[in-house]
């Protein structure tokens, strides 16, 4: 069951073909495969195939439609990206809202769109006005200028968030020490500090402490503490040729 | 105060300067200043100043360094940017994490870095463990190709979220109907059901109700409040001319 199979992505008379391939890549990378193209510019073109790198497969199944209608069809929501506020907006949602109201109709078994505008001018008001919601991605207010493929990137990047979570599947095994292994360690390095002077058991101090909390706080693998106990044993027999 | 000032993005032998260029412009959509290049192939280079477009004052100011340690140069935080887990691997956190780290350290007085590696091998094992992080961005297992500059993209996008929050200042105003104005609305709507017999008051069913849940799920602007009662007003005198 993909949350996301639902989801396409359409975008709407986009001038630079090298921008669709790219946008093909970026929705591959979250798992997303359904791209509908709006009067394209220029589609097929060899420039989208090399921006595609790997994801010609999505080029290959996209959809070429004549008007927004066309790549609207199906849909039960329909969500337009648009930089900048319009005199006649609908409310707006910020990019995460947008994808976690996405994912969770495309979940539901709904159809959904996510609509992209020109490079330049973006989606006309009568385009935006055939969705049902507007989103925003936030940038810097002194310099928005996202590329479309970086915009399709952010939004694929934030669906699949919304779908799987943020975390990578964690396939590694942290082999942490045992508490009596690690209480072990203190205390042999708490000899070796006092055995050499450094720690003056009348007068301790909070060294013991300051080891224990860094110590703590970084977790030690069952290798760290070997490799650790072995440079005690190591600083133990150096003592001692020293003696 | 701006808490995005105290980091860097570090590019790590970059073959194609036309990423350094995406990045440039990736990173000043989201507020992101400082660009310190390790070891570019190309740099500068034309097809990083095309692909910057706007965020040419970023590429000017870009540090050229000969290794990363000179990139890392005063930072109290570096976090690594992988694609993959390695065998002897820092604990690794996703991109929303490691940006909230980033923020917060930042915000502090921190100097962070963000290391990307190069656009095919990444970045190799003695670079990871000059950082203190590793960082990872959810992708489809079966796809994982993120492009460099759209990797930056999407940590850029991560961290102006982390200090600004998700959503897009509103500077639109609701002007939302009051409660009195929607009532008089749902009366003179039933009226008109009932006087054109739609609506049979002895039976009246759920209709009203499902007219309220409508209309209350969409929140009534003034405006569009006063163009329904025009409707219902019209319907009126229609129905005076029919009679």
């Amino acid at each position: 069951m993909d949350s996301l199979a639902r989801v396409r992505v359409v975008l709407v008379r986009t001038t630079h073909p090298g921008n669709i391939g790219a946008a093909a890549r970026a929705m591959k990378t979250m798992g997303l495969a359904r791209l509908a193209l709006v009067d394209p510019r220029r589609f097929p073109d060899p420039r989208a195939e090399a921006m595609a790198t790997g994801a010609d497969d999505v080029l290959a199944a996209a959809r070429v439609c004549a008007t927004l209608d066309e790549a609207l069809a199906g849909t039960t929501l329909a969500i337009a990206l648009t930089a900048r506020r319009r005199e006649l907006s609908h409310l707006a949602l910020d990019a995460r809202a947008a994808a976690g109201l996405a994912a969770a109709e495309s979940a539901q078994g709904g159809e959904v769109a996510l609509v992209f505008g020109t490079e330049i001018a973006g989606l006309a008001n009568e385009e935006v006005i055939k969705c049902q919601r507007v989103a925003h991605i936030a940038t810097s207010p002194t310099y928005s200028s996202l590329n479309l493929a970086a915009a399709v990137q952010v939004m694929a990047y934030e669906l699949h968030v919304a779908a799987f979570g943020p975390a990578v599947p964690d396939n590694q095994r942290f082999d942490g020490a045992t508490f009596a292994d690690i209480e072990s360690f203190y205390a042999h390095l708490e000899r070796n500090a006092i055995a050499s002077g450094f720690l003056d058991p009348a007068h301790p101090g909070r060294m013991m402490e300051r080891v224990r909390r860094l110590f703590g706080r970084t977790r030690l693998e069952r290798e760290e503490l070997n490799l650790l106990r072995g440079l005690l044993t190591a600083w133990d027999g150096e003592g001692d040729r020293n003696s």
